[in-house]
Formats: C-alpha cells, structure tokens, sequence
C-alpha cells in the first residue's frame, strides 16, 4: 500500500504533513510519497533526525493556494504538488491522494487528471457529519456542484451507498434524501423527481431508501447517507458548524461568569470531551471525492500531524476495501 | 388597535389562546376578537371567571388541524376559524390575524381570502433567527416557497427590509444572501442571478446590500435580512433547530454524568438560562407572513398563554408601524 501525499497545500505546511506521513508508517505499515518542495521535505527529516524508511520523495516546485482559482490554477500550475501528486496517481504510482489544499482545485484537478469513474457524471464531495457512533451520516454532495440533475443525485446516492457499505462496513446503510418535510411530496421540483427515483431504485434492490429528512434530524440516528445538491448541503453543513460555534461560545460564556461557576466547569469540562471530539475532524482524517477513477481524498485546510495521519489511515482503509470497483459497479448497473 | 385570534388550530387547544388575550389586553389595552367554538369559548371564561372586557367572540364550528391539505381545507372549511377570521380581517373587523395552526393552510387562506398587496408574486414566511441581541436576523422565506425566481426572491429582499427597518426600528438593515461563499460568483445560477440584481438595487439606493452569507455566519452578527428560497431556508432553519437539540443534549448528559458534575451543573445552569431564553419561541410570538395586504401572524402551534400574549403584542406592535404599507410602498418602486 502506497499513498501519495500533498504536503504542501494544508495551512499548517510541510512539517505537519511530513510528520503525520512518518508517524503513519510506524504505526500502519502504509508507505507514503511526499509530494512538495524536496528542499523543505528533507529539511524536516534532518530537524527531527527522522528515518525515510518508506518514503519516497516526489519534487514539486510549485504549490495552489487557497485563494487560486481552482480551473486556472490546475491548469497553470502543472508543477504543483497537487498536479504532480494527481497525475503520479493516474500512473499508478500510489494507491490513493490525499491534499489539505484547496478544495475546487483538488476536484477540478481530480476530474481533468486523473478522471471520473466510466459513467459518472459529476465528482461529488462527500463528508462524514459529527456523530457520537463509529460513523456519522455521509452528506452526500456537500458543495461540488451547485446545480445538480436527477441523474447526479441518483449517482451521489449510488456513490455514498457503495462507500458506507464497503468502506465502512455500514450493513445495508440507510439512504435518505434531505427536504423541507417528510412527506414525499415535500421539497422542490428536483427533490419531488429525486424522490420518486430513489424510490424506484429500492423497490428495484438498488439500495434502502428510507425516504426524505429535515434539517432537523441529519444529526440524529436517522440516515447513514444523506443526498442532496451541492448547494444545499453546502448550506448544511455550514450552518451546523455556525451553531455549534454559537451555541459551545454561550456555554462556556455561562461557565466563565464567576468564581463558582469556573469550578464547576473544571468538574464537567472533562465530561464535555467526548462532545469536543465527535466535532474534532483530525479524528475523522480525509474525506473522500466520490466518482474518481481512483482514491482522491481531501484533508481538512488546518491538518496537523495527527490529522494527517489519520487521512493516511482512513484513506488506506478505503483502497483496501476496494470501495471504487464497488461505485463504478453501481453506477454501470445504473446506465 | 383590535387584534384577531383563531383560538382553536393550535396544539395547546382553546384555553392556552383565551387566557394569552386575556392577558394582553389587562397589560396592554389591545381588544382581541377570539375565533373560535363559543361554547368552548365561554367556558374558559367561567372556568378562570374572567371579564368579558375587551374581548369579542366570533363563533365558528370548524377547526382547520395540522394533518389537513392546505388548499383542500381553506377551500372546504369555510366555517374553520382560521377562514372565518381570516374574512373578518378582509373586512376590516381587526388590524391583524394571528393563528398558531396549520403553515400551509394559513399561508394559502391568507392569500387567497385577504389577498397579496399589489404587485407581490408570492407571500413569504419570515421568522427571526434566535440572537443573544433585541432582535435576530429575519429569515425570508423559510418555507413557503420551495421553487423560487430572482423576483420572488428580490421582493423577499424588499419586504424583509422593510419589516426589520419599520416594524423592527433598525437603522439601515443589512441585508445579505444566502449562498455556499461568500464570493460572489458563488452559489447556483438563481443565487448568482440574484446577487447581481440585489447589487443592482443596492446602488439605486433600494436597500443596504452586504453580500453573500454562509450557513456558518447566520447566527453571528452579520446580517439584519437573510434572504434565501423556502427550500433552502427551511433547511437551515430545521439544522439549527436539530443542532441546537443535539448539542445541548451532549450538555446536558455531560452534567448528569455523577454526584460531582450533577453538583456542579446547579450552579451553572441558572446561567445558562439566557441561552435558553435565546431559543425559546415564547419569547418571540409571532412571525410574519409578508406581502400580504392586511398583516397575518402565524404563532407557534405549540403556543401556551405567554406565547399567544407575545404574539399579540408584537402583531400589535407591526400594525402601528405601518410595516405593511412600506411594504407596499417598496413593491410599487420596484414594479
């Protein structure tokens, strides 16, 4: 096994991704190619008197930032470590990619590089959300396509079906598609069409659709792959984070208010630390884009070595499973 | 000021609605014709022995319930008492009508019984957004509309702009987009459309446009007006709701973990009350439908005494702003 890692594009820089790479290796066995400026790299490696046992170093003079356009950027910068990264996987050169960088170009740069699945017609961006189990619901696409078809969301349930199942191991997952109300004439004209697809779709043993979900009950134990366009579930998952952030603020307001009050918050502080991890995404390592014809998985933007190693874990994880050949089964069933 | 109540759609039944009038009126002098079944009606008076001061009763034998078609109903029950005052507001017997029953049906009654104002597309649901401030950002539309054009959601602009300036009292209100970035050529092709149409009316001095929004800022201060389509808004409004209840659930078992965090809980939870208060729909009473041409109020369905009061006060409140009238003013200007 032999990933292929950017470690240039993550706002922490290259010693957080080359620390998370080595520490990978101790622990897993995964050999990794570090994709980035060879100067910096092997700086790392000397700071830390560390071991290149089972790496391998992949020059990449240039890097995408954040604030790259993402068409122009895959298209300009041929020598950044997310291009070279990308088309070193295309040859075959790793089993996987993993970048913190920029989330547009990774999928522009995904879709021109390497490519899609025969019959995919849209890469989709697919998230775990928090939950207090061993796996929360996919949110299923959470913003790579901001206008979206029948077809496409049929293809997201298809994709986010095949990952739960094969790569996590979630028995026959519950698909369900994301509305403003249960009923299934809820939603608009494209959800009332997804609705009766995705209905047609189980009665045919395609999958388990159970039907639409609010808002309200994508953090509950409801679905195991929620789907929806990209623009809403951008909206989705946004809006969850925006709540959270207000709601923890108002708590720890209300603990910082006296003397006392920071007391008692010494003894339930440790409590809460099951909460701070079930939203802590250096557990949750990378996140897949779903309809590549190879593992291509996005790190959060402010990785640390932990993260990282995680990524490299979830990702290693996902290419043994073969969930890929299970998608691009689904989907040529589908067409 | 006379203020119309259907006392009979909402969960907490006639008596919750007959003592919140009640009440209003000792506190703040606004009559209140109660719609209703009389015979109910008047037992809750002998029950509490309250005067008949202030009040009036306006029988009707029909209740329009939560389960109930919306167009089927408002056609079919002509004697409920959300269509029965509903046409008492048409005729100009009160200045508003409040009803905490059925959305849909309301929202249809409303605009097929009183009428849109001239030159509005489609009436929208609107409610704020729970702040730690006097007065949230106001949500237009959060359900009524599920598909949605640049106009409607134009006049939703408008309207909001409106309420939160004239009936809300807050100077030069920002009003913001809801899209997945902040970045103006983000979002799908109507949220596109509609950025440039709001830029548009920003510089012809229309309104205060501040640009796109993020799910993740909705709660912070950043926006005055959220405009989105009903989709997408009830989405966002559900998440918050059920992101709210998840959290605070983690909270609350975190504190009931043993004798030493249930100790510790005691003292922090009397502070924890201004979060509490924040989220509560007691305190907020009713929220506006707009672009209807008399004011129409939808409360809570599981409105009790207090809700039902604060409702009334803040339908009584918009009525002597004149709110609907610059709403209409606006909508003239914009045709």
């Amino acid at each position: 096994m032999k990933i292929i890692l950017d470690v240039m594009s993550g706002d922490s820089g290259c010693e957080a991704a080359v620390l998370g790479a080595v520490n990978a290796y101790r622990n897993t066995g995964v050999e990794v190619t570090l994709v980035g400026d060879e100067t910096q790299i092997h700086e790392v490696f000397k700071k830390h008197t560390l071991s290149l046992d089972g790496m391998t170093v992949l020059h990449a003079p240039q890097v995408i930032t954040m604030e790259d356009d993402p068409v122009r950027a895959v298209r300009e910068k041929r020598n950044s470590s997310m291009s070279i990264g990308l088309t070193a996987l295309k040859k075959g050169e790793g089993d996987a990619f993993i970048s913190a960088g920029n989330t547009g170009a990774l999928l522009t740069g995904a879709t021109l590089l390497v490519g899609r699945i025969p019959g995919v017609r849209r890469a989709a961006l697919a998230i775990q959300l928090p939950s207090s189990g061993a796996y929360g619901p996919l949110l299923i696409d959470c913003g790579a396509n901001s206008e979206c078809s029948v077809e496409y969301l049929m293809q997201f349930a298809l994709m986010g079906n095949a990952y739960m199942r094969d790569a996590c191991h979630v028995e026959n997952p519950r698909v369900c598609l994301l509305s403003n109300g249960t009923e299934e004439h809820k939603g608009n004209a494209l959800v009332q069409e997804t609705h009766k697809a995705l209905r047609a779709a189980h009665e045919a043993g395609q999958l388990n659709f159970c039907g639409n979900i609010e808002g309200r009950d994508v953090l509950g134990d409801v679905a195991d792959v929620i789907v929806c366009d990209g623009f809403t579930g951008n909206v989705l998952l946004k809006t969850i984070e925006g709540a959270g952030m207000t709601l923890m603020a108002k708590v720890k307001e209300a603990m910082m208010t006296n003397l006392f009050t920071k007391l008692a918050a010494a003894i339930i502080k440790p409590k809460l630390r099951p909460l701070k991890k079930m939203t802590d995404y250096r557990e949750t390592g990378g996140t897949p884009i779903l309809g590549i014809s190879r593992p291509v998985f996005k790190a959060h933007g402010s990785s640390d070595a932990r993260a990282y190693e995680s990524a490299i874990r979830v990702a290693a994880a996902y290419c043994e499973s073969g969930a890929t050949e299970k998608i691009a089964e689904a989907i040529a069933k589908m067409a």
